[in-house]
């Protein structure tokens, strides 16, 4: 397998997580979201992915190779494909809460807080980088004092109980984002005790921005 | 079952075409996004969901009740739970793609061009109503130019084939959506075919907005 990335990409780092507790290995090929006008833009990469965005999964399929594009579909695919050392609780109703917890996530804070939107949002939108920061903090607040609450219900060690999951894939790069802006994480005590259990696991440390090859 | 939603929300609208799509019954129960400062924001509602949004689907569990939150993860469970009819293709890649396709909506359109974060544009950082317009266009444009490219490998009546899927799910709430906002869908030829495809079918036509009991 193929894994086009990029170090600080949060939905790279969710895939590399996952590839890590399912114990595969993938060539990790860098995407530099910012020299050379971001290497996502180029006509290449296009071929690639016509989203212009990492991560995408390569690996060979039934009819030749397959390209995937979208951290969730990839990590769901390799759940499908390689389902040892399992991400999902096998239980439907647990299933359920896990996938609930990860788009949380994914689906209500990443999109909002990823390079490309603020970036946009600055250059576009005339917003002053004291306001960008205020939209920043916004999002990642409103989406972890709602997930605090769904984690007092479900957690142990880790999200969902005291295995790591989908949720502690998705949620362990949004913690790592926010350290990196400055946010206060004190109303979150559920949120900063997963991210300690997690940094004890090789798995999510081996997959940590600053551990891979092209971080600088 | 009950559904908890709202005759425009992209995301209840999704649920609503998976429901009928698999020809399960729920009660749908409106919570008005507008009226009394938005009914997702009382402590009624927020029991229900911290996330304060909607949709969310109440099944009976193994142990009592199952409240679910986030459209995808609540059609990913009604997949597992009532296989019938199904919304995903069986094919560990084929599945892989939908997922995938319909990722690139849920997590790269739509969290821009929601209600709240539309509101939030005008209301917190000041922009104008026609910025918010530039916005909203841009990052439907930028989904839609991507998405075109992937259909053109994968789809024939439907966005995977000729046979309806959660990439469909996805994609007609949105473009429902971006026609209220006077979108120029001509640079999009499969998408809108894929659109008017989908409104022969019941599923579809009976889960519109204007359909609902809350429409008004």
């Amino acid at each position: 397998m193929k894994l086009y990335g990029y170090w600080r990409s949060s939905a790279a780092y969710r895939v590399r997580i996952a590839l890590n507790l399912k114990q595969l290995t993938a060539e990790h090929i860098s995407v530099h979201l910012v020299n050379n006008g971001g290497e996502q833009n180029s006509a290449i990469y296009h071929q690639l992915n016509p989203q212009h965005l990492v991560p995408v999964l390569v690996d060979n399929g039934e009819q030749g190779e397959l390209t995937l594009s979208q951290s969730l579909a990839i990590i769901e695919f390799l759940e499908d494909k390689y389902p040892q050392h399992n991400l999902l609780p096998t239980n439907i109703e647990d299933r359920a809460i896990v996938r609930s917890m990860a788009q949380a996530i994914a689906c209500e804070i990443h999109p909002l807080d990823n390079l490309r939107v603020l970036q946009y949002l600055v250059n576009e939108m005339g917003v002053s980088e004291a306001d960008k920061m205020r939209w920043y903090h916004h999002w990642i607040h409103l989406g972890f004092t709602a997930l605090e609450v769904q984690l007092s219900h479900h957690c142990g060690r880790f999200c969902f109980g005291d295995k790591p999951s989908l949720a502690d894939i998705c949620l362990i790069p949004q913690v790592y984002n926010a350290k990196r802006f400055n946010l206060d994480l004190a109303a979150y005590p559920n949120i900063v005790s997963i991210w300690d259990e997690c940094q004890q696991l090789a798995a999510f440390a081996d997959a940590a921005p600053e551990q891979q090859h092209d971080a600088s």
